[in-house]
């Protein structure tokens, strides 16, 4: 009977949470999940150079992971065609792998104009004038990085899901979890070169060859025209070119993470941008090929879309059944797609650092935290991220409407950029160079007005509305940070410090060693002291004058009496009173007088109206506040 | 396809408590929901005295709702032994009334014993010398309001969920709602003796009259045996006297709420104590009479428990379709139980504020509201019944075996409490009202063990592990109070504030205008100053260093050099170093600028480290700190 749901998934997001801020206040907890505290100069010592193929498998989880889900993402659009649209799968995928050729070509041409590593908002601020072009590629590529790790994760813990069913009610929870692992894991540092992320990448590389090629073996014996084959060139009833573009949109997503080799230049071991054409052009092809031999299998097996069985899950167990073979596929899918979303945890925060500190977001997202990475990007990124998570209970199908406009938004402003480089600097091959670049550029603003078109109602909305704000948000807050520049500055020659007069008001309950304590500060200090008395009816006030004479009257004692039993008016009242009226001073300084407890819970036995009137005060009068404590012995 | 999952309860719940949050700090928006403060001289005014029977049906709806769900409750014990099962409703029933009939003669003595209102914690406060046994009363009758609440509000969804099925999924929800509606409500203040509150209950009763008389007409026609009707006597195969014992300890659940009248006698007109005993009367004839009544009518038609459809609704089902006249019982049953939660927020915060006001709970609890309602007490009762209800889907059945046990214990305590008084105080016919407490006292003695013991693993264990905690907490709390007395005690003539040696530590972070403002202050003091600079890397301590000699040095600068990009480390060491090496001053005092951005969300473009900071120096170290705000002006 008694059946209480502690297994909610938000209440377990918030136990998470509240673990991670307490790892961010508690020192000894922290030390034990993040570890020691690292020194600046331990950053430079991080990197060590890679061999262009192991940087290779380092750097592509992020593109390769994506044919996970983004063949399925195109067919699920034509799905509700029936079987006659199965055929489908092959003249979109090459589509996508003509893009994504196209797409490696330019950013080929990216790594040769900005060897040291250069994000479209790099490019950009380069190569454009107005400030906002920039902040377009730089909003676009953060958008798609957070969605990067709400598509993969959730990708990921739906293969494990098609794997074994009785995960599947959990995948939001498993999923926010899996986010919040890789924060953690992040927080500690992560350095993006480690090699050891090079294996799954590989294994899962091999696994997907394998697969294909198991497939072509039983073509090659069964022929490649089976019973399952859909029958090819039947326009399948309801097909619009409409449709036809929302499923090449859809798929479009097996192309998100391209980027990641053209930023992380100085990886590879010198001569560095060579080494990077050569993992590009290896990318290319591995990934090119997977896709193509992929779709070709889904399509000779006549694969179709089920929301509980990813088509990756349905084609291994066509092949393998439900055995090692096909627990290894999955679980590799899995790992891939956690490290899909795990690079990112580097790239979010590097490129929310670098618009920073161009004063265009909050300058505390340059600060970088004990183990050296930007803690704080990282912990937004997570947060957001499972937000999304959370608001999509996890379906990768719904994510992925909002998630390419991004990346085609930025490539579309980097390859420009690029274009308006070569015209500017020219060099060897210029005009090759630019053609390449401007034939991308076309290429990807087509792409981006497709997607952004044809995904409008289904979600894509969102990132178009979001995106001018995230512009305008960044245009305001560099001209917040330049006007207070502007105002903080002062004359070295003319403006100096010199002493003020100054009015001192202690908050006095009563008469007790805190008092005591609090005036005799006051005292130290030579300013002109007033204790300050606030009861709420006419006894406490008598009372409270007998006992200040009593105690010799130590300095004046001015009582007011509340009426409405709040002690936030009258002291307002008085504090006018002194501005105006008694002395003028220059500064009126206010002494509250604090208990400290030994034990935190005790807080809640110590009425802490003394701190909601500091907040208060400080908000909305020009006071000094000073918190007097008095740690309790017990 | 798009399609977020927002109206998740949680999620509603959280929003709810911002808002309230944010009334309790936001004082515009307080005043729209809330109203203007009130003068603490416009608490005596607020009691207008009642007619007795008004103030019979304000004060009823506590116990008389309990109608709606006792029976039920009895009935789920038995309901998987079948229809065989069914007449058991009678003798379970009718041993309820008894104890009604029991309880109602040991409760008017407790009017006449104490006609001012006394609770069980002040009869057993009166009565015993040992503190612990009235914080059992005491906190087993704040552990039961809690439960009321969640008990009644849950209740009353129930009854709407069973005509309105649409409804059922969102009970949780709906629920919560409710209690934050009543809380809003109440924190306004409801004054608990507003006569209006008196005619749903009267309308509630005449329904269930009404309801009863109509099934008396029925019968007179068709006969007192009708197909529907069960036969009586047949012991159900499986029946066991533990069964038995826990269909009672259920039904008792009707019996809570009982105790409202002798806590309110003040509320009668004169004589007082007389009126409210002709209430008592006259409140246990029609609980009792409605009881019987309403059971009987649910033996005759054969009703059985559903979880989707209260009896209640069955039976008015039976006789009146789906009609208006089934309506209106239905909102009548929800209303009223609405209002037995509603009262609850009088009695939870009344008796907090009275266990307070003695230092065996939170100071803060003590302290009246705007609207001169103990607020923090109905916030603490509003989040604990709305936790109760999430934690158990506010499915009242899960609920009730939690409940009666705290009415029970706190009704004994009472009640030996008042065989004391007589022993001790005599008067007249003192030894015929100590028998009926003695039997009162025996009785709820035995029914607080048998609901313990049958209802143990159904979730009393809470209550008993709950209790212990909460009495132990209280002497704790007590202990704390004293201790804490007795530190801060000082000697008036030989303890006297004198001044002392005060350092002035100044943090700054270059040379402008914040630093020109705060160093101007420091200066105002006429303590030792020291600006205090803590750079991350050598160059901008050797520019720090420069720009100091170019503002004319007008202290003397110290600079740290952080290599792990904290403030702490540096700043706790410099604070060593001064409290151990410079000056040995008595205090050391630290001034931390602060931006004061115009607008609040400007917070988070500026750092606030210092904010962090200052709250991690007053509980670690023994310094006393000062924010010097700068407000800027955009």
């Amino acid at each position: 009977m008694f059946n209480p749901h502690w297994t909610h998934p938000l209440l377990v997001l918030s136990a998470v949470l509240a673990i991670i801020f307490a790892l961010a206040n508690f020192n000894s907890l922290k030390r034990i999940f993040i570890g020691r505290p690292m020194r600046t100069s331990e950053l430079h010592a991080k990197h060590n150079k890679l061999y262009w193929f192991v940087a290779l498998l380092v750097l592509a989880a992020d593109l390769y992971s994506s044919v996970a889900y983004g063949p399925e993402a195109g067919m699920t659009e034509v799905a509700m065609l029936g079987p006659a649209a199965k055929w489908l799968i092959l003249p979109i995928t090459f589509a996508t792998v003509v893009l994504l050729i196209i797409l490696i070509v330019s950013y080929i041409m990216g790594v040769l104009a900005y060897p040291n590593g250069g994000g479209a908002y790099m490019i950009a601020r380069d190569n454009f004038k107005t400030s906002w072009i920039p902040l377009v590629a730089s909003g676009s590529l953060l958008v798609d990085y957070i969605l990067t790790v709400a598509v993969s994760v959730s990708a990921g813990v739906q293969a494990i899901a098609s794997a074994y069913p009785v995960v599947a009610p959990h995948a939001t929870t498993l999923s926010v979890i899996c986010v919040l692992i890789i924060l953690l894991v992040n927080l500690r540092g992560v350095s993006e070169s480690a090699s050891i992320f090079a294996w799954p990448t590989l294994l899962f590389m091999i696994s997907m060859v394998f697969l294909i090629l198991t497939g072509f073996t039983d073509q090659l014996q069964k022929g490649f025209v089976q019973p399952s084959t859909p029958s090819v060139g039947t326009i399948p009833k309801g097909l619009t070119t409409l449709l036809l573009l929302k499923a090449f949109s859809a798929a479009c997503s097996s192309l998100t993470g391209i980027e990641t080799i053209s930023n992380s230049v100085p990886v590879f071991r010198e001569p560095a941008a060579k080494n990077a054409v050569k993992a590009y052009v290896a990318l290319g092809l591995i990934t090119g090929g997977t896709l193509l031999g992929f779709a070709y299998q889904l399509y000779v097996k006549g694969i179709s879309v089920d929301p509980q069985n990813t088509m990756l899950s349905q084609l291994a167990g066509v092949y393998f059944g439900h055995g090692p073979i096909y627990q290894i596929i999955i679980w590799l899918t899995f790992i891939v797609l956690i490290l899909a979303a795990n690079s990112t945890f580097t790239g979010f925060p590097q490129l929310a650092a670098l618009v920073a500190s161009d004063g265009f977001l909050p300058r505390s997202l340059t600060i970088r935290g004990d183990r050296l990475g930007y803690s704080n990007g990282m912990i937004i990124l997570a947060a957001l991220a499972s937000l999304l998570i959370l608001a999509f209970q996890a379906e990768t199908n719904l994510l992925i409407p909002l998630y390419s406009i991004g990346v085609f938004v930025s490539f579309t402003i980097a390859q420009i950029g690029l274009v308006r480089r070569w015209l500017r600097i020219k060099g060897p091959y210029w005009k090759l160079k630019m053609s390449v670049n401007a034939v991308g550029a076309v290429t990807t603003a087509l792409v981006s007005i497709v997607v952004a078109t044809t995904k409008f109602t289904d979600g894509a909305w969102i990132v178009i509305v979001v995106l001018p704000a995230i512009v305008l948000g960044c245009l305001a807050i560099r001209r917040h940070y330049e006007q207070v520049a502007d105002e903080l500055r002062i004359d070295y020659k003319t403006m100096k410090p010199r002493s003020h007069h100054v009015v001192t008001i202690v908050l006095v309950s009563g008469v007790h060693r805190v008092v005591l304590n609090t005036i005799s500060f006051a005292k130290s200090l030579h300013t002109d002291v007033i204790a300050l008395y606030v009861g709420f009816n006419d006894e406490d006030i008598d009372k409270m004058e007998k006992k200040w004479e009593e105690w010799g009257a130590p300095c004046r004692l001015v009582t007011l009496k509340s009426e409405y039993r709040s002690l936030l008016n009258p002291i307002t009242r008085f504090i006018q009173r002194v501005e105006t009226h008694e002395g003028r001073p220059d500064h009126v300084h206010i002494l509250i007088p604090q208990f400290i407890p030994r034990k935190w819970w005790h807080f809640i036995l110590h009425n802490q109206s003394a701190l909601l009137l500091r907040a208060w005060l400080l908000r909305h009068k020009d006071v000094i506040i000073t918190t007097v404590p008095y740690h309790l012995q017990r």
